[in-house]
């Protein structure tokens, strides 16, 4: 998990192989422009360790990358003035997933633009609710 | 922003003064069922502090919220056995924000199930990348 694979995209953006549009840049964590935006300044929030997905990321990674996110979306706001925005990371082909090296969207939002999430909400059953709390805290001490 | 306004809902849920679907709960964060799942294991991870939106959170708070994502993500596709999961956080109204406490959905995702993200992808043209990259890095300098 911690090696950097030869065809990882993202690794060679964070061993400055590639160029990007970096604007943020520290020990654990760099953010750059995503270069097909859904919005201008859209970003991309990348631990520089690599990791296929959230699951696989140290959890020290993991808060390094949370803690910085409060600052890139003032930032976002300031440049794009945006109305407000996502943070969106997507685990797994199934889940939109494209490149396998964990990433953290920042997609600026503005009223009407069209974007956001495809929302359709269910219910639990009687009783459903129950059963999932239990398993997921069987799954957490497990 | 440290306060917890009477009217939050999701206070009173940190507050044990209605009742919820926790599943993991440690210092400063917990993480429930949401009542109107996605897809059944669909998870809300708030902090216990209130904040209205992400910009409005301690980086400390943030970071406590980054590093319980990855084992919350293992549990979710344990107990849900989907393909896959999105993390989505949303900021203002035109973000899709309903409630004004800072919440991460983790979301189960599986083949064919009709979610995701709207992607309309865009493009910068010749020279604007750098000139936002510039603006991205003078506001967080500010």
């Amino acid at each position: 998990m911690a090696s950097s694979p030869s065809d990882c995209i993202f690794c060679k953006i964070v061993q400055r192989q590639i160029p990007a549009s970096t604007i943020f840049d520290d020990d654990s964590v760099i953010a750059f422009l995503d270069v097909s935006p859904l919005a201008s300044g859209h970003l991309l929030v990348i631990p520089k360790v690599h990791a296929n997905q959230l699951i696989d990321l140290p959890e020290t990674v993991a808060s390094d990358i949370g803690r910085v996110l409060p600052q890139l979306g003032r930032a976002l706001l300031m440049v794009s003035g945006a109305d407000g925005f996502n943070v969106l990371q997507n685990n797994g082909e199934v889940a939109g997933q494209v490149v396998g090296h964990v990433h953290f969207h920042l997609i600026p939002r503005f009223k009407d633009d069209g974007l956001g999430y495809r929302w359709n909400a269910g219910a639990y059953e009687d009783g459903q609710m129950n059963d999932v709390c239990d398993l997921f805290k069987q799954a957490l001490a497990s």
